[in-house]
């Protein structure tokens, strides 16, 4: 199966958030119903007035089966690197095993390449044993420990 | 021992690569010798062009003895939460053990909390056993694995 990945735009947010809430944790955090939750609509807002933010999607036909956000990080480290760092990678679950989160990570990947970035980085929540193995069979290297901390109750 | 806290210039980037250098880690990785390579001003250009990232000194006296940087990165999970994320932590070697760090990172959650982030996150690299202890101890929590692939040789 072949994927269209593109920029997100505002109509697509609910499918995002859908495919953000069809997992075990998100189940927990988001709230896919509609009409859509604004605060979902003022964070694209944000993402898409920052150059440094790019929101993802993954179409097959008219369906949104995969998202991911890219977001390029200046820093002095490794002697003046822009980093690419990906987040809330998604793919939907009745979909998954089929390679279609491979095509997305390597699409990322080139992308960051594409912007200048020495490197990339990710993180994945510690009981996602299955994202670990993926990761690691596409050659990322898992060599730091992450840590939060959450203000309020969502986490 | 407290500190002066305050947002860098680019006159400070000679001494904030001295201080990622003066680390196990980044001794292989950094070049702080004098002048100072142009890749550090040109990415400190970037950074302070993004109103989105903060690199941030603490100094004592006219010493900077430690440096962070925070990046402010607008998402849709979380119901749209911002996040705070805090890299390249550094505290000058001879003065580790004082609580400069403790004093600089709950600077930096403050100044999160303040922008309206909802969370914050860091990633520790996996032999840093005493930041991990660091980081737990004032709160945070280790729920996720990092993973970092990079494009060139310096790592």
């Amino acid at each position: 199966m072949t994927l269209a990945i593109r920029p997100a735009t505002l109509a697509d947010v609910p499918a995002i958030v859908a495919l953000m809430a069809d997992d075990v944790n998100g189940a927990r955090r988001e709230d896919a119903s509609l009409p859509i939750d604004p605060a979902y609509e003022a964070a694209f807002a944000a993402i898409d007035a920052d150059p440094n933010q790019e929101l993802i999607v993954a179409e097959q036909g008219d369906r949104i089966v995969g998202t991911v956000q890219i977001s390029f990080l200046p820093g002095l480290a490794f002697r003046g690197a822009l980093r690419g760092q990906i987040e809330s990678v998604r793919i939907a679950s009745d979909l998954r095993g089929h390679g279609l989160g491979r095509q997305l990570i390597e699409w990322a990947v080139a992308r960051c390449r594409q912007r200048g970035c020495k490197f990339v980085q990710l993180t994945s929540q510690s009981d996602r044993t299955a994202a670990h193995r993926f990761y690691t069979r596409l050659g990322w290297d898992q060599s730091h420990l992450g840590f939060k901390l959450h203000f309020g109750d969502l986490r």
